[in-house]
């Protein structure tokens, strides 16, 4: 085993899941009412981000507003589930030891997410198809 | 306001995510490496359900072993992201609500769900194309 592999990180929980759709046709107002949670909101390249709390967790909607990865998945397949977030303890460690291990990354360093974390998604090939986003919440983030 | 919209009930957190695959290509092993878990198994109607926790929450995958509600999924869009679940501290009293503000429900009650839970899913009419399955813990299930 080399010292990679014995990196001070790990997966500490669920972040968020990311649900995208189109201008007309969304869960927010479904999601409000369930949760009775106002979401906090936040704009990407191509798309209005909304974050609504679930327990220690997030919904996370993305509604696309122009070119980018959200139309782009929508012209695919439609409405649907986007992506899901886990939580990382030290998101460059998680990234040094992916790259070392050999595992596809769509973002081989971090970069800014919304809410002040550090994000990084693997290529959905690392996982059957799925779209995994590591997300390292901020200093003063919610408490885990 | 009337009785139904004050039931003591509430969504109290992210439960799992499910993600669907056909027998060829999942993301098990992938998960299995990065969570460092081993996943509980469980056989469903027409798919094998594997649940790896992370943190106070799941990760789930459903692939498909016959004609089924998977199965069909596949057929419509391919492998991915199928389901959230969202844990309730009352599933009866949750229904109960929904049923009286006339939401579309796919189970209008509770039935068994993997590892000693009671779920419904609710139409994904309801929410914008987002499936989301309703889920009350076992009573020795994890603390939340």
């Amino acid at each position: 085993m080399d010292a990679s592999t014995e990196a001070p990180w790990r997966v500490v929980g669920l972040h968020h899941v990311a649900f995208a759709h189109g201008p007309d046709a969304g869960p927010e107002d479904a999601l409000c009412e369930l949760l009775d949670v106002t979401p906090h909101e936040e704009t990407g390249p191509g798309f209005l981000e909304r974050m609504f709390p679930v327990g220690d967790a997030y919904l996370q909607t993305l509604e696309a507003s122009g070119d980018g990865v959200v139309q782009r998945f929508l012209d695919a397949r439609g409405p649907g589930l986007h992506h899901v977030a886990l939580e990382v303890d030290g998101i460059d460690a998680a990234l040094a030891a992916l790259r070392d291990r050999g595992v596809r990354l769509v973002d081989r360093e971090a970069r800014a997410g919304g809410m002040g974390t550090r994000i990084a998604f693997v290529h959905p090939s690392a996982f059957g198809g799925m779209l995994v986003e590591l997300v390292e919440s901020a200093p003063a983030g919610p408490a885990r």
